[in-house]
C-alpha cells in the first residue's frame, strides 16, 4: 500500500539532497589533445611519487621523483636537464639563493641546500624528525626564513610526530604525542598581519575519529594554527612543543541533512590582499566516494580560534585564552602553558563561508583541488578550481556566487592514468599535472576548443578565454565574454559575430541504401536535434556524434537536413545536409541520362530527375 | 605534495565502499513492449493513491481510488467494472465471504464490508481511530478474523498514533503516545507458530531520531512486535493498550565502514513452511538518495526480541522478559504491566542475514520491493526481486547467495510515469503496476525478449524462462536453464541447441559513399566488436546499437564483417556484413558492364569487377 504524495515528497527531499545545490554535474564540453595544445615531457624512470615547484624561468618546473630530479623547460626542451640523486625526493622547496631538497631512502631522511640548478648534487645532513621515512608519507611543508614546518603522522618513525619546525636558529619544536592517526593534507601562513609577530601558521589534515557514536564516521578533518613566532615553553611544561597548539573541526556538509563529508583529501589556498579575506578550497569525500568542495576564510578560522571556548576548559586562566603570539613563549606563566597543553581544541567548528553547505557536491571522485584567481572583464575577479579526476582527467570549474559551472573535462594523457600531483602557475596560468612517467603542461588560456564562433566562445563561459573578432583566444581587455551568464547577446552588442558559415554538404544516396548523418555534440549542456522538412527528429547520441541514421533511402528522405543546437536561449546550425536520391542508372534509368550524376548540387536538377520516376519508385518501395 | 600509493589505497578503499560487494549493477537487458508483452487497463479518472488487491479470478484486481473502486479482469478485459465511492480508497481486504474497505473523504475515515461483486456500494461506518483521515497517510494494515490491525502517524488526527487493532469482540487497542514521527511502511503476522498463542505481529517502520548526536542520522528505521492475543492490561496500567509492544533497531548497512542506510521504504515478506525461516526483504535509502536492500529472517527478529536486553531496563522483573503472550493480559501482575510500559526498546539491533550487510547497494532509486519465490531446475528454489524506479520502470533481480543480479530492466510504460503501487501475484506470476491512471499486467514469465538462441536464454539467469528446444520460454521440468551460472555449455549437454542461423547481408556500397553496420547490444553484461579481416574494431555504442560507421567507402573497406559478442566464457556472433564496393558505373564503367550491379552476391563477380579499375580507383582516393 503506497502513497503518491508521500513519495513524491520523499523522493524531492532526497533528490535535493544527491544534488546539494542546483548546477550542471557534467562538464559542458570534453576537450583532448585534438582541441587543446599539451606539452608533455616524459620523465625517465618510474616513481611512487612526483614532487612539483615552480623552476627559474616561466614554464620551467622541478620535479623531484625516484632517486632523481629533473629541471623541465617546456619553452626549450633541449634546456631541460636531470639529476641523479641518492634518495626518492619528498620535500622540494626554494628561496631566493637555493633550493632546499629532502628525500628518504626508506631508512634514513636527509636535506640539503643546493644551488638552483645542480639539482641535488649537494652535501646532505640527516633529517630524522624533520624529513619523512618513507615515500609514501605525505608531509606537506612550509619552507619559510630558512626554518621548515613539516609534518608526519602517528605512524611515522622517529620523535617529530604531528607538525614540527626544523632549521633557524631558535631551535627546533614539535607536536606532543597524538592520540590517533593523522594524515597531514596541506599548510600555509595565515598572514601577513598587520602585527607580524601574530603570523599563524595553519595546518589542515584528517584523523581516525575517537568518537566511538556508532554513527560517528570513521575520519575527522581538522584545521589547527601555532604561532609562527613560538618558541616552546619551559623544561617543566611544553619544552621545544608549540604552546600555541589549537585545533578545530572543519565541517564540511549539509547539516540541515545530517549529511556530512568527513574526509579532507586536499586543500588548496588562495591568498588576498588583506590576509583575513584569503580562501581555503578544501576538497573532501564521504564513505561513497562522492566529493565535495567546501570555502573557508582565513578569517573565520582565525575566529574560532580566538572566539571558541575549548573543549573540557571550565576554569578559564586570565590571558591564556585568546591565544595571542608572543615573542618569546619560554617566558609564559606555567599556569598558561599548563593550560595550553590541557585544552587543544576548539568547541566551535570551522564552518564554510557565508554559513552555506558544500560549494560542490558531485560523485565524480576528485583527487587534487588547484584554485586560480583570474581577472575577467571589467577588473572582475573570477575564481578557477582544478580538479584532478582519478582517470586522468581535470575538472576546469568555475566557482561563481557559491555556485559551480565545470567549464571544461581536460584530457591531457591518452591512456586511463593516475595523476599524482598537480601544480598551478598563476602567474602563466599554466597547470603542471604529473603521473609516474610523464608531466604535462595545460595552457589554461587554451581556447580554440570552445569552437569557431563568437557565441560558442561566450558560451563557455571560461574567465581565461574571449573572443577578439575572429577567434575564442587567451581574454585581455579586448575580448568579449560573459563569464556570469554565458549570454550570447553579448556578441551581438559587441558587434563581432563573425559570420556564422555551416557547413554544408550534398550527398547523392541511391535509392534503399543506408547513409547516416553526424554532427558533433560539443557541449554537453546543449540540446541537439535533426530538422528536416518542417520536422524535427530526436539524435542518435554516440560518444560526441548526433547522428542520424537512415535504414533505406527514399523520395520521402530527401532535402536538407540541419542539426540544431540550443543552449540556453542561443539556438545555432551545426551542420547542413542535402540528400538527393540518386537514381541507379544501371537499372532504372537509359543510360543517356549518365550526367545527372555528375557532381550537380542543384536541387531543381535532382527534381526534374525524379518526377517521371516516382512511380516506379513507389511501386519498388512497397 | 602528492603520494601515489596512499591515494591509491584511498581510493580503493572509497571505490569498495561504494560498490559494496561485487556484482553487476546495471540490468543485464532492457526490455519493453516490444520484448514483453504487457496487458494495460486504463484507469477512468486520476488517482493520488491506488490501493491493488488480488480479484477473485486469477488475472483479476481489485484497485481502489479516487472515489472508485474497479474490478479488472485482463483476461476478459470486457468483464471488468466500475463502482463509484463516497470516499477515497486507503485500505482493501479480503476473507472469505467479502471485501473488507476503508476510504476518507479527508475529514472522515469510514469503513464497510462489501459482498466481493459490488464493489463499493455497501454501508458504511465511522472508523476514527482505525482508518487514515488523509489520503496521503501511508497505513499499511492487516485482517484477521474479522480484526483490522492499523497503523498511524504521529500526525494523524484522532487518538490511535501508533498500531491498533479494530473490529472483532475483543475490544479496541492501541499504542500509546509516540514520542516522535513515524511512518509505517509493512505489516505482517509472524507464525503461524506451533503454539498459536506465541503468534504476533510485526511491523515496520520508520521514524525521526530522537538521537541528537551532531552525525546522527536524521532517521532511524524499526522493526515492532505485539502479541496477537494481546487485550491490553488493567484500567490502572496499559488500558486498551499494547502489553507485549516491543521495538528493535533495524539495521542495514556496513558497520566497519559506519556506513548505513537509515530510511525504510517499502518491505516484503516470503513466509517460509516454518515461520522462523520466513524471510523480511527490506528496501532502505539514505540521504544521497542511494538504495540498499537488506534481508532478515523472522527468527532472528524473534531471537532479538525475545533475548535482548532492554533499554533502561537494570532493575529485570522475573517473567516479564522475555515477553510471552498470554490469553488474558488483563490478567498480568501490576509490576509486570508497568515494566511493559516502560521499558519497550531492545537493546540490540536486527541485523541481515548471515551477520552481512546490504544485499544490494545500488545508486537507483528504488522506490517499492516485491519479493518472489520461483521453483527452478530440480526442486531448486530461486527468489527474485522486483524494485521500481522513479522513472515507471521496474528491475527484476535474482537474489543468489547473497549476490544481487540484476536480470532486466522492464519498461511497462512508454512515458516516464510515477508507479504508485505494486501487487504481486504468485500463483500467477502476474506484477500489477499502477499509476494515477493506469494498471499494468506484467508476465514474469515472459522469456522472448531474451533472444532467440538456447545461450541466449541460459545466460539471462531469469528462474522463470528456460529453453525447451525451440525457444525461451517460461520454465518447466522439461527447459534449460543454469540459474546458478549462466553457463551456456548447459545447452550443449541438453543436447537442445538450435542451429544459430546469423543473418547474413551482402551490401554494395559506392565508392567514397557514406555506409554503416549496426548491431543490436542486447545484453549490458556482454562485450561487442566488430571483426574484420583479422582485425578488431570497436564498437560506437548508440541506444542499444553497436554501430561501425563508414565514412567513405574504399577496397580497403570490403569484405566480411562480423559483430560478435562474449558474456562469461560464451562467443557468438549477432550479424555478418558482406560489403562490396560497387562500382559507379555512369562515370567509370562503360555501361556494357551494368550488368554487374544485378543482385549478385558472389565475391569473385565483385572481385572481377574491381581489379582492372584499382589503379584508376586509387588515384581518386588519392
Amino acid at each position: 500500500m503506497r502513497l503518491s504524495l508521500w513519495t513524491v515528497l520523499l523522493l524531492s527531499i532526497l533528490f535535493n539532497a544527491a544534488k546539494g545545490t542546483n548546477y550542471h554535474h557534467n562538464p559542458r564540453v570534453t576537450l583532448t589533445e585534438k582541441d587543446v595544445s599539451f606539452r608533455r615531457h616524459r620523465l625517465s624512470g618510474e616513481h611512487n611519487r612526483t614532487e612539483l615547484l615552480q623552476g627559474p624561468k616561466d614554464y620551467s618546473i622541478y620535479v623531484g621523483g625516484h632517486r632523481k630530479m629533473f629541471l623541465i623547460d617546456f619553452q626549450a626542451p633541449s634546456q631541460s636537464k636531470e639529476g641523479v640523486c641518492e634518495y626518492d625526493i619528498t620535500i622540494l622547496h626554494k628561496d631566493e639563493e637555493d633550493l632546499f631538497v629532502c628525500g628518504t631512502n626508506g631508512i634514513h631522511p636527509v636535506c640539503c641546500h643546493t644551488p638552483k640548478e645542480t639539482l641535488c648534487s649537494c652535501k646532505t645532513y640527516s633529517a630524522e624528525g624533520s624529513a619523512p621515512f618513507s615515500v609514501n608519507e605525505r608531509a606537506p611543508s612550509l619552507y619559510i626564513e630558512k626554518e621548515l614546518y613539516s609534518t608526519a603522522n602517528l605512524y611515522a618513525q622517529g620523535d617529530g610526530a604531528g607538525i614540527r619546525r626544523h632549521g633557524g636558529t631558535r631551535g627546533r619544536i614539535w607536536s606532543g604525542a597524538n592520540k590517533t592517526e593523522q594524515i597531514y593534507v596541506g599548510m600555509t601562513l595565515s598572514g601577513p598581519r598587520a602585527d607580524r609577530l601574530q603570523d599563524r601558521i595553519y595546518t589542515f589534515l584528517v584523523e581516525r575519529n575517537l568518537d566511538q557514536h556508532p554513527e560517528a564516521d570513521l575520519w575527522v578533518s581538522r584545521v589547527t594554527q601555532v604561532c609562527k613566532a613560538d618558541r616552546g615553553g619551559t623544561k617543566a611544561i611544553l619544552q621545544n612543543q608549540w604552546t600555541s597548539l589549537l585545533s578545530a573541526q572543519l565541517f564540511c556538509g549539509l547539516p540541515e541533512r545530517k549529511l556530512g563529508f568527513k574526509h579532507l583529501l586536499d586543500v588548496s589556498i588562495l591568498h588576498a590582499d588583506s590576509w583575513r579575506d584569503s580562501r581555503v578550497y578544501a576538497l573532501f569525500t564521504n564513505g561513497w566516494g562522492m566529493s565535495a568542495v567546501c570555502i573557508y576564510t582565513m578569517g573565520d578560522i582565525d575566529d574560532v580560534f580566538t572566539k571558541s571556548s575549548l573543549k573540557g576548559n571550565r576554569k578559564p586562566v586570565p590571558n591564556s585564552h585568546p591565544i595571542k603570539c608572543v615573542e618569546d613563549s619560554r617566558k609564559l606563566p606555567q599556569e598558561v602553558l599548563r593550560q595550553r597543553k590541557d585544552y587543544q581544541e576548539t568547541n566551535d567548528w570551522v564552518r564554510p563561508v557565508n554559513g552555506s553547505g558544500p560549494f560542490m557536491v558531485s560523485h565524480h571522485h576528485y583527487r587534487h583541488i588547484r584554485a586560480d584567481r583570474v581577472s575577467g572583464k571589467g577588473l572582475r575577479q573570477h575564481t578557477v578550481l582544478l580538479l584532478s579526476l582519478e582517470r586522468g582527467a581535470v575538472h576546469k570549474v568555475l566557482e561563481q556566487n557559491g555556485q559551480a559551472f565545470i567549464i571544461a573535462e581536460l584530457h591531457p594523457f591518452s591512456h586511463r592514468t593516475h595523476i599524482q600531483n598537480m601544480l598551478l602557475q598563476p602567474s602563466t596560468k599554466r597547470l603542471y599535472v604529473s603521473t609516474s612517467s610523464e608531466v604535462v603542461e595545460l595552457d589554461l588560456r587554451s581556447c580554440q576548443g570552445y569552437g569557431q564562433q563568437c557565441e560558442d566562445c561566450v558560451l563557455a563561459r571560461d574567465p581565461y578565454c574571449g573572443w577578439d573578432g575572429s577567434q575564442c583566444t587567451a581574454a585581455s581587455g579586448h575580448t568579449i565574454q560573459d563569464v556570469e551568464h554565458g549570454s550570447y547577446l553579448m556578441c551581438k552588442e559587441g558587434g563581432k559575430t563573425a559570420k556564422n558559415v555551416v557547413p554544408h554538404e550534398v550527398h547523392r544516396v541511391p535509392l534503399s541504401a543506408r547513409f547516416f548523418l553526424q554532427c558533433p555534440m560539443l557541449s554537453s549542456h546543449a540540446q541537439y536535434r535533426w530538422h528536416h522538412q518542417e520536422q524535427q527528429r530526436e539524435c542518435l547520441p554516440a560518444e560526441g556524434q548526433c547522428l542520424l541514421l537512415i535504414e533505406k533511402m527514399s523520395p520521402e528522405l530527401e532535402g536538407n537536413y540541419s542539426c540544431v543546437a540550443s543552449e540556453r536561449d542561443y539556438v545555432w546550425t551545426l551542420i547542413q545536409y542535402e540528400l538527393q536520391t540518386e537514381i541507379d542508372t544501371g537499372q532504372l534509368v537509359p543510360s543517356s541520362q549518365h550526367e545527372l550524376k555528375t557532381e550537380s548540387k542543384s536541387e531543381q536538377l535532382v527534381s526534374f530527375s525524379i518526377a517521371p520516376l516516382l512511380p516506379l519508385l513507389l511501386t519498388l518501395i512497397n
